[in-house]
């Protein structure tokens, strides 16, 4: 039973809602995971960034500092578009991926998920449409949903977005008269897929969009945690006029303080700006002068050299263990950075009716579906090694082998596995949890 | 010239916006207020609150106390309603106000604008009609219009809106076949009217309401700032389902930690929790976990009356030097609590156009245009006794009625004030600046 179908019953405020709170519903998966918080289920689902790699004193001597310094800013209320010398040393930290830009044109957001939002918001009317990858990100599709915007979602292969697909694609939707009004891409690490696009690739999409005048949303959360040692220059970095680019201190730094960014042309920040005023008249000072004396006073980017390290023990540790554990016929990405590994299950298993099975074996992850907005990926799931130990990843990815042969036991048995199709749990492109970032 | 009409000529990106992004535009009086924010500028606009009044010390100790407890809670994404702990404490605040509900119903957001926000994109549709008080907080307007939402106003006497005026707008609107989706209404210490409705007239517009089917929106960001002793009474503590109230610590506490809340009803607070996932995936944990410390281990209530004590000697101050300075024909509201009086200047002077003369003379205020969405409010200007010492206030108000008496020798000579209308700058509905708050 959905929260909709509740509400329809329980809510005496339903016939007030908009229509576009008629698509907010809560994911069935929900209730499984919070099942799955339990100490003895193995979590590879949630994408939490692994904090406990962040030395909490200097965190403390940061934002005493702060306060000693700048205490009377830090609690007032700011700019629309964020403090001034944090946008400054936003423009330093993106220069490490290639791009140039001023700090008049950075937008600092609650979380890059406000600066997805906000975009979403001043671009897009309802019945809109945008192209995202094929999986794509949980909470974007979130977002899509939100504001009623269409998505079409176009192929990747292991190089990320697939340019032939995606000309095609936009060929087609021109056959239409319809003139998406963003490509949204994930190029570096991407989430679920973990993926990269190479610089070449890179150069195709972004060719392919500005001759067909779409703007490209590129999307980056974890350029900075690559673990080969150099850092992806960004799409933005060839284009400042048909490139947003969103960026995040939540995994460089830490996702509680909720400060992410936008770098957008001259006119779009200004609109950005417009925007996240009404939302929130402005982002956390407190935050961002936090986060500003921290980069200002440590030495931050050999945290960001700890987190990587942190992250590649664990994705060493999930993908010896998925070449251990899996049954034959199972497939899977092999990440250069970020935090996903994403699992393509033998034929005929259904990653989504599977999960409540995983976690009665306490293991629990994100089925396929969760990623796409049109029922695609029940073949598939991700795995997130970000948060647990190298021991309790090698343990949950034991018990989903121990689940995966049980369920080709019961198909090669019975030709099909146990879960009724019908009650099976979906998850299509429902509002984001912290369970499923 | 509006940012309107520069992006019209400049942004490349014009047609791809959506429609509701042509109707964010910056406020033409924003241009001033960057030249109010020099030093020499007596600020009577901002409705800042005085964090001078918070020792820094406490603050230290809270945020230290918190993260040697918390601190891998308060760095790590949270629930997208908030801490659960922090919810419990807004329970007992929101108890001192005749509110009695559970932790559930509450849902923490990025400020109550954000909660105000949320409101508005799950009721309204662009099209759909709300009441608002005439005036109204600019931050609201700004939200409505962001929504493409019509707002009607209703007229408030001394004691805040007009119950017949709202009855009759109601049943008008009815007659149309129109039904708001809710009334918007800040019934204590009323930004920027300087007004408290007492309660029995809150009575009357809950019943009005009710009878109605019109939900209540009770923004409530100033009730614990009372100067005469006792807390106003809720309208929300004599209805729980009809009423959605919204509460802040940016004037209990501090505005940079940017934490409200909402108290909805069951059915009304998961679809917010839905919304604010899609917008922000949760409100910062870092800000809510040191609030909730400094609840749990500070005196607050007696900062709350230490706050009380600084706005009620500015409060005097202000209506003090408005009794001394003001020109005869001029009037202004008497505020019990909160940070704003309300003042009607003699006929024939306008407060929009003569905003850039009281500027050049070193006192800025907000033209009562700003809140309204028709052009009404000519006649009037907002005044913040919030933020300046008590002797800036006086030498702020003395300078404006310089420049009144100026207006008014000008008016009785030419029989017009110096300004010519048409370039004056108007401030409707525009969004929200900080300086406007």
């Amino acid at each position: 039973m959905t929260t909709e179908s509740h509400g329809n019953r329980l809510d005496p405020h339903l016939a007030r809602y908009a229509q576009r709170t008629h698509s907010m519903t809560a994911s069935e998966i929900r209730s499984l995971f919070a099942v799955a918080s339990r100490p003895e289920v193995v979590s590879l689902a949630g994408g939490m960034p692994n904090i406990a790699a962040l030395s909490m004193d200097v965190v403390s001597r940061s934002v005493t500092e702060m306060l000693a310094k700048r205490g009377q800013v830090a609690l007032q209320y700011g700019s629309g578009n964020g403090d001034p010398r944090l946008r400054e040393q936003i423009c330093d930290i993106v220069a490490l991926q290639g791009i140039t830009t001023h700090p008049d044109d950075v937008v600092v957001t609650v979380g890059s998920q406000m600066a997805l939002d906000l975009v979403t918001r001043i671009f897009c009317d309802p019945g809109d449409v945008i192209v995202a990858e094929a999986p794509s990100y949980v909470g974007a599709l979130g977002v899509f949903r939100a504001y009623q915007v269409g998505v079409e979602h176009v192929a990747m292969d292991e190089h990320g977005l697939e340019p032939t697909a995606l000309r095609e694609r936009l060929e087609t939707l021109a056959a239409q008269g319809r003139t998406p009004k963003f490509v949204y891409t994930i190029p570096t690490f991407h989430n679920p897929a973990g993926l990269s696009q190479p610089q070449q690739r890179r150069a195709e999409i972004l060719q392919i969009c500005q001759s067909a005048g779409v703007l490209v949303i590129e999307d980056d959360p974890y350029g900075l945690l690559g673990f080969e040692g150099s850092i992806p220059e960004a799409i933005r970095a060839h284009d400042s006029d048909g490139v947003i680019y969103l960026g995040s201190f939540s995994k460089t730094f830490a996702a509680g303080l909720r400060v992410g960014w936008a770098v957008a042309p001259h006119g779009v920040r200004e609109k950005l700006t417009l925007a996240a005023e009404a939302a929130v008249l402005c982002p956390p000072a407190y935050s961002q002068l936090t986060i500003s004396t921290y980069l200002e006073t440590q030495p931050w980017m050999d945290q960001v050299k700890t987190f990587r390290e942190v992250y590649r023990e664990r994705r060493d540790a999930a993908l010896e263990s998925l070449a251990q554990f899996m049954p034959a016929g199972t497939t899977w990405t092999r990440p250069d950075g970020g935090f996903y590994v994403w699992v393509t299950l033998p034929d005929g298993i259904d990653a989504t009716s599977m999960l409540p099975r995983a976690v009665t074996a306490r293991v629990a992850y994100v089925p396929g579906t969760a990623f796409y907005i049109d029922g695609q990926g029940r073949q598939n799931l991700r795995i997130s090694y970000c948060f647990p130990t190298p021991d309790a990843i090698r343990e949950g990815v034991r018990r989903l082998g121990g689940v995966l042969e049980e369920e080709l036991e019961l198909l090669n048995t019975f030709g099909t596995t146990a879960g009724p199709a019908g009650s099976a749990p979906t998850d299509q492109a429902a509002a984001p949890g912290p369970q499923t970032l």
